[in-house]
């Protein structure tokens, strides 16, 4: 019989992760009934909790607040150890000491995403009502649900204004969302790799991811923590299938080509002969190890969901009339997923509506990751925009 | 509870299907222990049976044959009503009467692929030896075994040379090589969006649909149609995936944009909201009703291991020097599953070959499936390079 390999069952981490979900390593803001979060569905929330982690300090006049939002599989673990993974943090090129996010210069602010995981309150918490898991329960959100529920934790750290909102991909679109919801807290915005809207095209693959997830007989209609399962053969399909998205054709042909795994002949089998099969096996079996099925569908849902001229009658430019803030769009050349094309729309908008704007496209054949790796003209712009916010807003520079 | 909508259990075809893979809807040749098929694998191969339909009348030369090889999922119902879903010919826009391959002027052969499911030998077929299904049994085959079965196929119907082999996608490598394999047999070539060689990225692809295949509990390790199940939830996602490569971008947003399912708000749930969602769902459910979970497996393993170069030490054009067929090499613009980098570089093997190609790229925006479609100018072009092969072997115009 021909030979098989599929994806393994590695031992979960599932009760590092669901213990995380209700008690975050990381700091929490708690929201109580005095407090509810307006739904772009209808529903006023409450209670919910946002888990966040800062780096650095805020100085004084509470002028050096940079928040950055995290991307789809994200969360607030920037730049620290992860708790359930035990790696580094997914942005340590960019945030640290003397890097372009300089924690010793600035204030950083990361949160996990309403809907998320790892201690924000989403479909893997705990629903105070009854006293088990959201699970489907848990309403569907938006990016600007996302976004209202981050400005309550600005609030919170008592910070009017932020001197920069930054983050890539589902981040870029918080940025933009955070700019046109809230220009006066704004006032740099760098949203990276990222678009205004998701196309129809990145919602397909949304739904690919989603239906493997719910094809899996272990997600159990979504109640699979009451069975004792997880639905990570699911859910590893549908990381498989987004991962070559974050590549680009051109990175997985220098990557891996047509190399064979530890081999140099076929073995006429379905086992993994080629490097890129092993490669993606191991980034779908990994990744259900640190997130949490259901958070998946709803963060996805979110981002197909997300279309910022359809909030605004149409007009995309209306949602940054007069708007105060200073942009740095950023895009990538290898990006399909949310193409140079897609940054250049959001840069006409902003120009219509009159925004200090400025648009770099970094050329590289690293594909929508880029924002993720050592880039060195992303960053050095990346920094240099900072800086520049910085001095605008008369920071000192560090000595 | 929000709303769940997944992929739905269609009624399936199943046993009509079963009952083709034995007892096709269509002619068959059988080759029994004196012809063996010597595969890639090392393994001879018998018995087996091609299954094939045709179309017109063999003239009395035999200089009119042409070959259709058929892509991954197609079959050789190419102009007429399909068997099991009672749909028309998958080439219905190319082939018939007064068409660019004119069954009034040519005789049209084609065969279902060895490992296919619909007549030829595969792993949905009775293997005599034990007299219940191959299953995962059946050896891993290649395209160049596809390649042989098909030799043996026309050398059964008496034809020495063919007019033309002519295929897309999956098609295309047949006819690449049937080219390099047999060139004194193949007068006319007309390889249409395809590579020589598959790359990392489709290769990741496949394997993704291969997983969700695998990782569906009913798939039974390659066995269920022993437990009277079928993985038609992991095939679905596995469609759907595919689905998305072979349209564009472009299409996709023509086609669909951000339009919304039957109604003009979101649901804030995961029901099918925008039309290219449940386009993809019906994709996926209507595709496993008419294709074999295993063939699935074993025909995307052919393209992953096809190379030409690979077969010829390295070097391209070595698989084509000093070839007398006439080539005509066609792409899409908006095909990026095989782009036109993929074509071009067929044709400077070909002309490092010395071989006789013309290269035509299309403009258009309908990605990969263009060639199934009722694209005028690549029809045109089809239609022109067979008229000029078939009067250069002193065909005579029909009246």
């Amino acid at each position: 019989m021909v030979k098989v390999q599929s994806v393994k069952n590695h031992t979960l981490h599932i009760e590092e992760r669901a213990h995380e979900a209700d008690h975050p390593t990381s700091q929490v803001a708690m929201f109580g009934a005095d407090k509810p979060l307006k739904l772009d569905c209808g529903v006023e929330f409450t209670p919910f909790q946002i888990a966040y982690q800062t780096y650095g300090a805020l100085n004084a006049d509470r002028s050096n607040a940079i928040l950055i939002c995290h991307a789809l599989t994200g969360d607030q673990h920037v730049a620290n150890v992860h708790p359930v993974t035990g790696k580094g943090g997914w942005w340590d090129t960019m945030v640290g000491p003397g890097k372009a996010i300089d924690t010793d210069r600035y204030f950083v602010i990361c949160s996990n995403v309403l809907g998320g995981c790892m201690g924000s309150t989403g479909p893997a918490s705990t629903n105070p009502k009854t006293g088990t898991l959201w699970g489907l329960d848990f309403p569907v959100i938006t990016i600007p649900d996302m976004v209202r529920a981050q400005a309550m934790l600005i609030d919170h750290l008592g910070i009017q204004t932020l001197l920069a909102v930054v983050g890539g991909s589902m981040g870029g679109m918080q940025v933009l969302q955070w700019a046109a919801a809230y220009p006066d807290r704004v006032f740099a915005a760098l949203p990276i790799a990222c678009a205004t809207r998701h196309s129809a095209q990145n919602i397909a693959f949304h739904e690919v991811g989603r239906q493997a997830v719910m094809a899996d007989p272990d997600w159990r209609a979504g109640r699979y923590f009451e069975h004792g399962t997880h639905p990570h053969r699911g859910l590893g399909v549908a990381r498989m299938a987004a991962h070559i998205t974050y590549l680009s054709d051109a990175a997985l042909h220098r990557k891996f080509g047509r190399r064979m795994q530890d081999r140099e002949l076929p073995t006429f089998s379905f086992d993994a002969d080629f490097q890129v099969e092993s490669y993606l096996r191991y980034q779908g079996s990994s990744f259900v190890e640190r997130f949490d099925a259901n958070s998946y569908l709803y963060l996805t849902r979110a981002m197909d969901y997300f279309d910022m001229a359809a909030d605004h009658d149409g007009v995309l430019a209306a949602a940054f009339r007069d708007t105060i803030t200073r942009f740095c769009v950023m895009s990538f050349t290898s990006d399909w997923l949310f193409p140079t094309s897609e940054s250049r729309a959001t840069v006409h908008a902003l120009n219509a509506g009159g925004a200090r704007v400025s648009f770099a496209e970094i050329e590289t054949d690293k594909g929508h990751d880029a924002f993720l790796l050592d880039e060195p003209e992303f960053i050095g712009i990346a920094t240099a925009f900072l800086e520049s916010a910085a001095s605008a807003r008369g920071l000192k520079v560090t000595p």
